[in-house]
Order: structure tokens, then sequence, then C-alpha cells
């Protein structure tokens, strides 16, 4: 094994009669170590199972999701396994990264940036993509059918993830997503440091300009709350809407009165997500 | 209203159509400001509900069940509101108060001190079976049927809470309690530096020497992981086993291959606790 399919094993919590389970590595795409979780369900035990991504917001690590967004009890009922990545490189001091939360650590947006310093490390897509995918599928009884979501960036994460390799996952669904990065504050500080000033690098990790392009039919979906504090300003779900209606993209979009931005939100609709994903990732092909 | 009747909101988060809800109050037995969390279910819109209280364990505030535990949906279907307590006074700076995570803030033990300094404010046991409650009553639709449950120190209390006033809850259960707190280390030091050198006092807060006493029938229901940590020096369950045993007092206590002390346990068998809480909380008197 090379050193980046090497892994350390953190912790192991039994959970629902699997497992929640962190491991470090080095990873060759972000040259850091990095830690995930994953959670095993108890059919894991007896064979391979199908697997759903789950990208985190903001601030959040590999933890935030296991711990509060109350997933493994459905999980472990369908045989799902999940796998929850960090939200951006770790352990590294490069100038200004811890400066901010919506910026540097804590906040990668899933891409892979242009601009130094950044760039040497800063490849969440290619770390999400490619690079973690194989250490699980090397290490872990998986079967080879995976599908994403996430919350908030995680969701902008979900969305062009599934948009830019289309087949890639039998199932898209977000929570409160940042579906127009290249047009709100948290996407457009983003990828100036990121990305810099090319406007078509920067589109091809925007959900409605990938929609707009047409690149993929994957359907989308997403649940909002409306007592969301970020609704207005960051995620903005009446773009993505738009674009998919003039695009007959297919997106089923959910709007929650009373629900914020919180993992409270998640937890409550968590359950449908995962049996929406589950249809899909057990689905004859 | 006096002083210790008024509330401050400080959140109000929708959860599974229900509301988790925190607020600050000035506890009159505590002689300080407290926060506490109540999660209301959807049917406290319409009508007087039943009511859980959660006691939390060591280092825990008022905050980790609601966002742990996983409880709102199944307490949503329920139609069961529950309200988590912090686990000590707080904003206070008494000498050594935070010196030590099983001592002091976050372990105040769900007693009533006796040495100075703590004796002034450490008085957990008066707020969580009087002062509280009655401001629960006061300010939100519950219709006086209370159970307890709890984890580890927390469990400690729902027991101790439950045998020493027969009758008052419709059920009791815990989470890997300290069953006999008189014996074991973190018992010992609390009590030694809460109550002092008076044997008799410091039984009143013991579930073995309770169940010893005969003073309640409440049948006892426990959930403990057989890879906790703690179990061998700090729960030894096989010691309350024992005494109910000897006693014929009811318990179940079911052990879990695999399972630890943290909140993963806690939400892998919440469920079954609300569902035992509420055949008791709706039983017919």
């Amino acid at each position: 094994m090379s050193m980046s399919e090497q892994l350390e094993l953190v912790s192991a919590t039994k959970s629902f009669g699997g497992w929640v389970k962190r491991y470090k590595h080095y990873s060759r795409a972000l040259d850091c170590d990095m830690i995930f979780t994953i959670y095993l369900p108890p059919q894991a035990e007896e064979g391979r199972v199908p697997l759903m991504w789950w990208l985190s917001g903001l601030t959040c690590n590999d933890e935030n999701f296991m711990q509060k967004a109350g997933a493994q009890k459905t999980a472990a009922e369908l045989g799902i396994a999940i796998v929850c990545p960090d939200t951006s490189p770790r352990g590294l001091d490069l100038p200004g990264e811890h400066d901010s939360y919506d910026f540097g650590s804590g906040a990668g947006f899933y891409l892979n940036a242009k601009r130094e310093p950044w760039s040497k490390h800063y490849r969440m897509y290619d770390y999400v993509t490619e690079e973690l995918p194989s250490v699980v599928r090397l290490h872990f009884p998986v079967n080879g059918r995976e599908s994403i979501s996430g919350h908030s960036m995680g969701g902008h994460g979900a969305l062009v993830l599934a948009l830019r390799q289309p087949g890639r996952y039998a199932a898209v669904s977000a929570f409160a997503p940042i579906v127009n990065p290249i047009q709100v504050p948290w996407g457009q500080k983003a990828f100036e440091n990121y990305l810099g000033d090319d406007v078509g690098l920067r589109t091809q990790y925007d959900a409605c300009e990938l929609v707009a392009k047409g690149s993929s039919r994957q359907p989308l979906f997403i649940d909002q709350g409306e007592a969301d504090n970020f609704l207005e300003e960051q995620l903005k779900p009446e773009r993505l809407e738009a674009v998919c209606e003039e695009h007959d993209h297919p997106l089923t979009l959910r709007r929650h009165p009373g629900y914020d931005h919180s993992y409270f939100f998640i937890a409550s609709f968590i359950d449908e997500h995962l049996r929406y994903h589950a249809e899909r990732l057990y689905a004859k092909r």
C-alpha cells in the first residue's frame, strides 16, 4: 500500500448495531493528514453495501453530521454506509487560513484552488471525487453504488459534484445549498481567493451555471427552511428554481415554514433523504 | 410574577414539527441565572402534554441531549415534552469550581450541598424537583404527568429523584447510571466536598442505598453498554442488580455488547425509553 492508502483508526463507536468510525490518513491530493468519518451499517458485516457521501457546511468537520443529524437509525435500517469527509485541508498554517469562518480552514468549498498559496493544498474536489473514494473502496465493504448529499456549502458541493459527473451518483440531494455561489457573498469571497478572475473556471463550480449548461440530467432534491437566516443573501433557491424551469431540469424543491439553517432542520428531514437515496441506490440498473 | 418566574427566550428552533426552545431564568434555589432547554412536540400547540425530564451527565449542559440523542422524532410522534436542565449552577466563580470535570460546574450531582462554599448555590435537588417544575408548569402546556430519565451522573439523578419521591414520576429510566456513588470515585469525591462526612445524608443520594431502604417500589429500567470505559470503576450496575434482587425491587437491566458511554449509545436506545415512558405517561390511573 502507498502512504495515501494507509488508514489509522482514530475511534470506533457502536451506533444502531453498526459502527461510527473515524480514520486518519495522508491525502496526496491535499498534501496533509486528513480525518474522515464512516458509518458502517450492520449489513456491512455480512456483505457489501451502497454508500452515501455527506458534505458538511462552513465551520464543520467530519463529526457534526454523525453527532447531530440522527441519520444512523435509518441508515442501519436501509443498509447504507455514510462517509463524511472534512470540509478543508487541516494542520496547515497558510497565511490568513484561519482568519475567517467562511474562507480557508473549514471552508474548502469542494473545489480545486488555482491561486497561490491555496492551490497546493485546497484541492477538495479531487479529494472528494477521486482520492477518498479510492481509499473507501479499498478498505470498506462498499458495493460501488454511491449517492451524495450535503448542507449549505456542502449542499453546493453535492450539487456541483453530481452535475459535473453525470451518471456517477445514483441520487443527489441537499439541505439549504448555496446554489449560485458566483452571485452571493460567501461564494464570491471564496472563488475570488481560490480561483481568481477566470469566469469560465468559476462557473464550473456553480450549480445554476451547470444546470444552464445542460451537462447533466440528474434530478435534484432539495429541502430549504423558510426561517433560514441565510436564505435571502446567500442561498437564493429561487435562482435554481428559475434556471431548472428554463432548462427543463428535474428539480424537487421543498420549502419548510419555520425551519432554520441548523442541524435540527437537517435531522427533521434526513430520513426522507435517506429513503430517497435508498430507492435509487437499490434500483435495478 | 416573581423574578424567579420570569423567562427570557434564548433561542427557538423548529424540530420535527415542534420546537426546541432555550430559556434563561433566575433560580432562587441556586441564586444564579440558569438556562434550560425544552422540546415542545407539535401536540403542545393543541393541548396539554406529558413531560419527560432528562438529566445530563458530567460536563454537559442543557444542550447536549437535544443536539445528540435524536429524541425529538419519537417525542413528536408520541406527544411528549422533554425538559433538559443544566447540570450545575452557572456564572459563579466559587474557589475551585472550574478546576475539574467531575466536581463543581457541570457536576452538580443533583443534590443539595451542605458544605461551604457550595451550600448557598449547589442545590440542584431542589432546583430540579421543585423550582424548575413550577416554572415549567406555569409557562408551558404540560398536563402534570411526568417521568424522568438521564445519563451517567444524570442517570444517578433520575434514579435518586424517583426513589426518593414515590409516585411522583410515571416512569424512570437511565443510561449507564452511577448507581452506587458512595462507593465509587466520582461519587466519593463529589459527596465528600458537597455533603461532608454525614453517612446518613450521603445514603439519601445513593440509588443502591435507597433501594435497600425500600422507600419506593418504582420499577427501574436501565441500559448499560458493555464497552463503556467507566463500567468497572464508576458505574458497577451489578451492585444495583444485587440489591434489587435481595430486596425484590423491580429492575430491568439490559447490557449491550459493544456500546460505550457516548451519546451514540443513548441515541441507539432512546426511542425504546421514550416508548417505555409514553406507555406509563398515558396509562389510565
